[in-house]
């Protein structure tokens, strides 16, 4: 490993996140690098499939792209939370649904090139309506229930979010238009 | 669309993106609300594979992780070039293999929540060791080739970033360990 990091320069408070420089020397290259770090806390996302095998969903406004994402329920986790009871939090929160079988399935990091923190991955099966929706004053939300199948033949028309995508790889064989073999 | 942005203000110029506050207004929730906005260039990766069925990769150490990442060939798209331009020169300078056999597989957005900027994804087929690797004087990337039949098999404990998931995951059938069915 050749890259040292030799002091940390906070920048600004960017509410999601706290921004800073990284001063490294690297010793094979001999030179000395500047590098931006957006230190963020650890998010989950869920994949929750109802009884009669729909994906719950959540489509709001994104203010980095200024569009609708349609995007798997999830958020932030709270410094006294662990994975698992934020991820519950956020589904009932968003959604409204809840359910008893959870399985975890990996992570993804938000971004390895400027960002700290990972996006945990979660499935719920047989998830029911079980509360009412309960937003933050800044959210608004839509639920939509998407269809397996549909969601198989039609993901990457509607889904544009990596960590979303990340997650249902990991538990949807979907339909690829162009495969590579070995 | 209830979300009016009324103002932008500038923060600061970070290296690889432009931050910037949006000042929006809803007319639904009744409230003003101030977006942290990194206004990035866009990028593009490649799933570049061999004609003995093996995935060109690219390790490097990345400053948000603080650690080594096994990921795509690819990087950002200069403002005078094309997406296939810059995603080949990305592949020959990185790795200094090339190809003819080139498709595009559609995008995954960086991150909605904070970035306005996209990842573009490409299929390489047949590539072959042309060039000699041509590195920045601030990169140090390792060339890893890996087979198809690992990569299907340990995608998820070889690979954590996720826009090289969501390129993998359009041409690649995944190993599911647990999988949700219609």
């Amino acid at each position: 490993m050749s890259w040292i990091k030799r002091k940390e320069t906070f920048i600004k408070d960017l509410k999601l996140f706290k921004a800073r420089w990284d001063h490294y020397h690297n010793s094979n290259l001999g030179i000395d690098l500047d590098a931006i770090v957006l230190d963020a806390p650890e998010t989950a996302n869920v994949v929750a499939v109802t009884k009669d095998n729909k994906i719950v969903m959540v489509s709001q406004y994104r203010f980095g792209t200024q569009n609708f994402s349609l995007e798997l329920p999830g958020g932030i986790v709270e410094p006294d939370e662990s994975l698992l009871n934020a991820v519950q939090r956020e589904l009932q929160e968003e959604t409204g649904f809840s359910g008893e079988n959870w399985a975890y399935l990996g992570f993804a990091y938000s971004n390895p090139v400027i960002m700290n923190n990972r996006c945990h991955h979660y499935l719920a099966r047989e998830v029911e309506k079980t509360h009412p929706v309960k937003l933050d004053s800044t959210e608004e939300i839509t639920v939509e229930l998407i269809d397996i199948k549909q969601m198989r033949n039609e993901i990457f028309d509607l889904v544009v979010h990596p960590h979303t995508l990340s997650a249902l790889m990991r538990v949807l064989s979907v339909d690829l238009k162009i495969a590579i073999h070995d």
